[in-house]
């Protein structure tokens, strides 16, 4: 059922640049126009499936777990959609799971929905980089310290930072996950678990925060995308190297365990595209990608330098729900779902052919789960390209016709998106990162498909209810 | 006669950190300490034979020049130094023409030693980034000005500046070049021609500098060497980096053509090593390495993005008789023949089978000019590996040893540097150079040696004579 293809890039968010880039100031125009908050972004549609280690799927706990949370008349709604799904589609155990799920994240990003009220710890000290607080206020589980990690995720308000959250704390508890961003987080995030604010460009607000909390993983998320790095070459450049330099002495002087993620548009026209191997001519054609080739080196350097226990896996493009991406050159792949549900119309900014790498959001936070706690011995390389599959935006409208034939898909190119696209791997070999430590994808196409469409799908018919 | 093997990197140099590195203020101990200057650097071995477009070389010419600037008593003792040359080798011609060459240099790098004074351009203006000057003080020769560049050498007082300002002063006109570096430059550089201050971690001075004297074509010199990085991280990533992101802001704002050497350095132990393709994996191990691949893509980057006229060639290790390499793995090519004139010994820091890419400077010279000069249609790349011999220290002791029978060569390996050259091209695969833009080298080894022995051969006669 599941096919193996390809993937790229995925993940959002950023931090304000500090001097060094000569000339305009321009993040301030950045912070409103171009990065995407999602205010919805603490319902990620992974609860229930992702205890990494074993890997063994409790969907049925979880479906029970979601039930009670559920008032009667919502009950009522969601069994109806439940019982059409299965009409529709013809399968069975994939659609509970997925519906399972999708109802569950649905209820939780929507507590003033008319649901019974959702019980959530809040946090009510607030952080500050000049509050020097203890960590006091995370002692409020039963999880024992030296058993897990305490991490910390930068740019934790993009696409993925909050999902892998909600991951991380389902392991190892919820207080010893901390989110950052420079931006405010929005009601549920805050609520969610503790969020401080974090400036990877500022190297001693970074340090304040890893002592304070004695942080012993970091997650860097905090880059600008493709799309959006070309628009902003000196910010991204500012975020994505000067930053990432602090990240990694940050990470080398507290013996933190790093993870960064990398991406598939770290190759350009001159890498082998079908497929592009973990080892091959790596000379990108955009910031993004030149500075994302420098991440994976500096990383490689410090732990061969001072035995940084640096991680990298070279994400596809990602396709989430409840979180919108970042500006990346695969966004569209998120966008067709939204409008699909919404209008049955849906304009490209892609050639039709285009075929890159992807992947959904719940299989990329298990890999960087599971990457991060793969024994040392295991990792033959600290750079790995994972995947899962990989299709044209044409193939995409297909299998989306197999459920809303009447879906209309027109093309309007994004010259500078469309230069990317082709420059990038059409598929990705990831066998290394499956040999080495076990990677395994769960989403092939027809399944991101009808997931996509069962969450976007409940969430429309609750928002119509309300 | 001449060999065609391979190469690898070659220039020294640097400027002082500015923020950015966290932690530490390590330049100013490096300034006294690792930097070397080279009080000789103003004499060069190439002033006769760089003409780079013709390419046609003019000996006896400069073998006159030369012969009219030798006052008697040195006449009769480089005479017989010269026939003694042609007793022991049995060669004629290339002795010759390096003994000419050599004795020029010899003469010109030692202007307090007894011979007639040299006729050289003192400049009585001295600038300073904050001193407004203009630059008429640079019209002093006849070239027009629309006919020829204005260069600016950043780092220009490593192993290359003062022969690459040599060279390109004998074919731009003197005043149109212009050295730079934050040490002060000796007496015989700064009375050659123009020599400024110049810090590529304050984009404000770079500017100041290129807007005042009307820059064009700008050569960036500067950086920490592979060894020398190793030995001081912070301060490599600061100046390699950080500072080329100025270097190449500068060189887009202002239009600039722009060379950035790179390095055998820039390839690492997943790269093929026999030979080393121009597109292949480049996964360094030395902060040197990682970040020349940093340059290189960043300056394709934005060759691709803004129209920068980027130039770059991955040079091997350089060979050179007056000035001192500046902290490369490949320094011990050039210590050997100080070494073996001064003692009859030699301790090697690699293991005599360590074979590595290298090259003779007035082929690196030369090289560097004819890329900036190639007619931009010509150039199908951007980066090109050059190429000229490879040999082993085994191989340069052997062919020392035709003319030096006692030399005694020990090894006492350096972990650091062998770590290094094991990792790095053992040959150099530049054949696009050669079909792009016509290079061709000049010297294989045994040139190499008949040129650094008689050079340094001179040189040790003189001072005892004195």
């Amino acid at each position: 059922m599941r096919r193996k293809r390809g993937e790229s890039e995925g993940r959002a968010s950023e931090a304000p640049p500090m001097g060094v880039e000569p000339g305009s100031h321009p993040w301030k125009q950045m912070a409103a126009d171009t990065y995407k908050v999602e205010g919805e972004a603490d319902a990620t549609p992974n609860g229930d499936n992702t205890r990494a280690i074993t890997s063994a799927r409790r969907r049925s706990n979880a479906k029970q777990e979601t039930a009670s949370l559920i008032s009667l008349p919502f009950k009522t709604l969601i069994l109806l959609f439940f019982l059409t799904s299965i009409l529709i589609t013809g399968s069975n155990m994939p659609v509970i799971r997925n519906f399972t799920r999708v109802a569950k994240q649905a209820l939780l990003s929507t507590p003033g929905c008319g649901c019974q009220p959702l019980t959530v710890a809040v946090r009510t000290i607030s952080f500050s980089p000049r509050q020097v607080t203890s960590d006091a206020s995370f002692h409020s589980v039963s999880f024992s310290e030296t058993d897990h990690p305490k991490v910390l995720i930068t740019g934790g308000l993009g696409q993925l930072g909050v999902g892998l959250a909600k991951l991380l704390r389902k392991r190892f508890g919820k207080n010893n996950v901390i989110l950052s961003d420079i931006r405010k987080p929005p009601n549920n995030v805050f609520h969610s678990g503790p969020f401080i604010y974090s400036d990877i460009l500022d190297y001693k607000n970074l340090r304040e925060i890893v002592v304070n909390n004695r942080i012993t993983w970091l997650v860097h998320y905090s880059a600008l995308l493709s799309a959006v790095g070309e628009a902003n070459v000196a910010l991204a450049r500012s975020v994505n190297i000067t930053g990432l330099h602090n990240i990694l002495d940050i990470a080398a002087e507290h013996g933190l365990r790093l993870f960064v993620p990398s991406t598939i548009g770290a190759f350009g026209p001159s890498s082998p595209r079908n497929p592009t191997p973990d080892l091959c001519v790596q000379r990108p054609r955009t910031i993004y990608g030149v500075s994302k080739v420098h991440a994976e080196l500096m990383g490689e350097y410090y732990h061969h330098r001072y035995g940084l226990d640096f991680r990298c896996l070279r994400y596809p493009g990602i396709i989430s729900a409840d979180s919108m991406p970042g500006g990346g050159t695969t966004d569209y792949a998120v966008q067709i779902f939204h409008d699909a549900i919404k209008t049955g119309k849906f304009e490209c900014n892609l050639r039709p052919d285009s075929r890159l790498p992807m992947m959904y959001i719940d299989d990329c936070l298990r890999a960087t789960l599971e990457v991060l706690e793969a024994p040392a011995d295991t990792l033959s390389m600290r750079t790995y390209n994972i995947n899962a599959m990989s299709f044209t935006p044409e193939e995409l409208a297909q299998e989306l016709r197999k459920q809303m034939p009447e879906l209309e898909v027109t093309y309007n190119i994004d010259p500078v998106r469309q230069a990317i696209a082709d420059s990038w791997p059409m598929d990705f070999d990831d066998s290394n990162a499956r040999k080495d430590w076990g990677w395994k994808h769960d989403y092939d196409l027809p399944e991101l498909v009808q997931t996509m469409l069962n969450y976007l799908g409940v969430e429309t018919c609750m928002a119509h209810a309300n």
